[in-house]
């Protein structure tokens, strides 16, 4: 049996807040062995102080892009931006978040997830002698599927993958792909209780303590592939467009050198 | 609060079993209105006889798919095919799966899912008296990610995006661009309690009542983003290939109709 609830009683985090305590308070003595708290990047961000004001966002989002994946203009005129940003994500605006956030600023994500999970993770298990897990979701795109689910962009304390790849099936053959990601089903899980208003950040998962352990797991960067390993690292038609002005370069050379391939 | 749990007592599944009298015989009077069962499509391919020959694997693959995406060969020879299969669901394998499937023979997803999951909530509404929600789910891995998460390629009575984009965030500004998409949500925290070997196919979520609704909402196929809207429709390299050859034609014409557009 797995038991997801959402802490009330967190306040309006700000910068310089400190997370352990809020939420070692919101707790109170609710918390047990090998829970596992989803922690809501924007309130990470919001302690964190990335605020930045909402006319620089455009900048902001700038800033935060390592590369542009995929860019559509719709028929209002209106641009979406897809790019990877300084964490590997690949997300929509980078990650820059306008919703639920003082007026006139944007949040920029975390400055280091993984790191801010761990720390996290650290002091509330010496606040509250339990082995806790954290993970800090966020809430992404995709391709290929409509709408968005929480995902994870930090850990600590907690296996993110479950690795079944050296298991065998029911009929006792190898389970050669099977690498399930349970730390992004753990922060759409935890969705499903956070209201979308922005009012409980903070969720319990509880019935999973297996996958808790030490603070030195991998965190949620392991989760990002590999540009060189993601056949979908480009939009279709910006991977198109490459290849459509490669391709004449190469078929204009070739006709300047008497004659070209094709004749 | 959230809890989601699995059935014991799920026999193997054979082709003309009632999926029905299965799952309401394991729930006994386990459930309650508003309940979410979220049913592994494995179960419903397997009741619904759709095994193939394992020697047929490829072909079978092949008769599943609408469009190769991409492709990738490993360094070891292995060809990665993702495709699209007939349900709009980009995946690799086409979804045919060869685990947990008697020896010598791989799996077929359901022939329509949606469609399947409208006869078992209708069915277990009728032999329960209770109003549930059916999600059929099937484990997936995505762009830009590591590792799989289950989401949903069924669903009956049950809405699959929760849509806030009518909604204010807490600063009482509009949340335009959120909608999550909690029948994938509610997949994946399914899988938290499932076995991957694959004697927990059917697990139970209780307190999202709020989200069960007529039979007649969209199914699982209004969550797979339409091909002209989907900004990674077709892999990068296979996109870049086919601008390549584009542009290559193109200035071959251009050259041949006098010097071409660049000289």
């Amino acid at each position: 049996m797995l038991q997801i609830w959402a802490f009330d009683g967190i306040p309006e985090i700000v910068a310089g807040d400190d997370l352990v305590a809020v939420i070692a308070s919101a707790a109170g003595g609710s918390l047990a062995d090998g829970d596992i708290l989803v922690v809501t990047s924007k309130i990470v961000s919001k302690a964190e102080g990335r605020f930045v004001a909402a006319t620089d966002r455009e900048d902001a989002i700038t800033a935060e892009t390592v590369r542009v994946v995929a860019t559509r203009v719709s028929t209002s005129g209106h641009a979406t931006r897809i790019v990877e940003n300084r964490l590997g994500i690949i997300a929509a605006a980078a990650g820059v978040d306008a919703s639920n956030t003082p007026e006139g600023t944007v949040l920029l994500l975390p400055r280091d997830p993984d790191a801010s999970a761990r720390a996290l993770a650290a002091g509330l298990r010496t606040a509250t002698g339990l082995e806790l897990g954290v993970i800090i979701s966020d809430t992404l795109g995709r391709a290929w599927r409509e709408g968005q689910t929480d995902t994870a962009i930090g850990a600590a304390g907690i296996r993110v993958f479950e690795d079944l790849r050296g298991g065998t099936d029911a009929e006792g053959r190898p389970l050669v792909v099977t690498m399930p990601c349970v730390a992004d089903e753990l922060a759409a899980a935890a969705d499903l209780v956070k209201g979308k208003t922005g009012q409980t950040p903070v969720a319990v998962v509880r019935g999973r303590s297996d996958l808790v352990g030490s603070l030195d797991l991998p965190g949620a960067r392991s989760i990002v592939r590999a540009r060189e390993n993601d056949m979908f690292h480009t939009g279709a038609a910006e991977s198109y467009a490459d290849g459509y002005a490669r391709g004449r370069a190469d078929q204009a050379a070739a006709d300047a050198n008497g004659g070209g391939a094709e004749h």
